[in-house]
């Protein structure tokens, strides 16, 4: 591995740990990032009782859904950040990630989250000098698709 | 308070109930059932440390803005079925809350979510016999409105 | 190709001569159906003086985007309804015609609307008894993806 | 009027006459500029053979109500542009212009959109240094809301 593709992995390293553990709200979801490169990431929570939205159904709130759809948007636009973090000192880093925020988000249910573990993944549509347009989507066990979302984010 | 009216209350206690101490996830985020009318409901919560989603600044996670709004929402659309209730045994108002679900949600965060108490509130912009529209709102203390939100819900 | 295969292709046929010239809005647009299935639409139209928004740089109004994009939208909902189709009588299908409406849309503008020529495709993500949820996409020449959108669409 | 007020009066008419008739796709919808001051516009424009969306109820194309919601967005997050305008030679507020442009867009279609006349109006939700949140709103005669949306526009 070069200077550079270890700077990055640092980088992505950095990345999945703040949205795993870091973020208290995130450790609340029981949220695992299970992967982050340039192109977005992949994060995984299982279904908890505390997680219920639905009692008649137990299935999960749509809170809980479009805080990991999010979440994982969140992930994603910063980690479409990497180039810009290439060299930079840690101050710089930590500085260009606290400014990172959701401008919007839209989230479509598609089926009710019943199963026991769910993953989320986020894909970089458009990357600006200043804004970012994620897609994400979520899936119960079986690839079953239950929502897809879409959210804009502040980068810069 | 004639047999109507208090029938309408019966109701709307029933669906504070739900959406307050009920609901799992809305007791994670701290929700208490502040107002609930056939126009729409309000809620409140307090900040915690669990709830943080950005640690350099310690503000709300995005996921809890967006989870209140939707809970907001639900609450508002399942208040405006108030009048389809009247009169109906217990299992079928159950049966007719089991069935109100988010269709889709989107979020405008205006400002970061700071302070130490929030209120949400909604309001019922369509509602047909299947489908309702929401507009939600969050507040700071100070009638800072930090975030907004539109949901379209299924209620039939 | 059997009876019901050419049912099918019937009602197709229809739905393409409604969304591409029956509809005056879709004809100032200038768009043309491409095909459909159950699965979904494409349309293609035409740059034109009429259609630019940003006197500048020349480009596609963002209302001409969000407007194919609903279009589509609208084609791909419609499409869905292919199997209760079958076997009704012409009265039947055009009311059923007659309720397919818009109940929200957002749509992502990822690059400017530069070009000749754009397509622009409708996939369905749910499909119910009352609403479909559809994902759709608009490319420039060379496959450039320049808008993506999503719209909930009454059917029932 | 004083200096001040001259120079913002000169930059919202001419906001007025690019939103109207220089927009070769607003012309197209018939639009007219109504108000514009520093908290948002107003536009209004007539029923037309051109504009039916619903041949089986001849009611507005979906896509006109949201190209005129975009419009009434885009004017209100220029026209938040006034004091970064007040003494800028004409090529530099030119330039500021030709940069807005919308990042995304959700529209909530509440009513038919029936009638002889429509308005539409924005207000500011948020504006920061590159980007702006607009509500939207669209009436028919008799203050009947058909439509809101709400708006994210780049303008820096």
């Amino acid at each position: 591995m070069d200077d550079e593709a270890e700077s990055d992995r640092d980088f992505f390293d950095r990345l999945a740990g703040l949205y795993g553990q870091q973020l208290p709200f995130n450790r609340v979801l029981g949220i695992h990032v299970t992967g982050v490169d340039a192109e977005g990431g992949t994060m995984a929570f299982a279904m908890r009782q505390d997680l219920i939205g639905n009692v008649f159904h137990r299935t999960l709130h749509g809170g809980v859904i479009s805080a990991v759809l999010d979440a994982v948007g969140g992930l994603t636009a910063s980690a479409s950040l990497v180039a810009r973090a290439a060299g930079l000192p840690d101050e710089k880093i930590k500085a260009m990630l606290a400014r990172v925020g959701t401008i919007d988000l839209r989230v479509d249910y598609l089926r009710p989250g019943r199963g026991e573990r769910f993953s989320a993944s986020g894909r970089i549509m458009r990357s600006g000098r200043k804004v970012a347009v994620v897609r994400m989507e979520m899936h119960a066990e079986n690839d079953l698709l239950i929502a897809v979302g879409t959210g804009t984010y502040m980068i810069g």
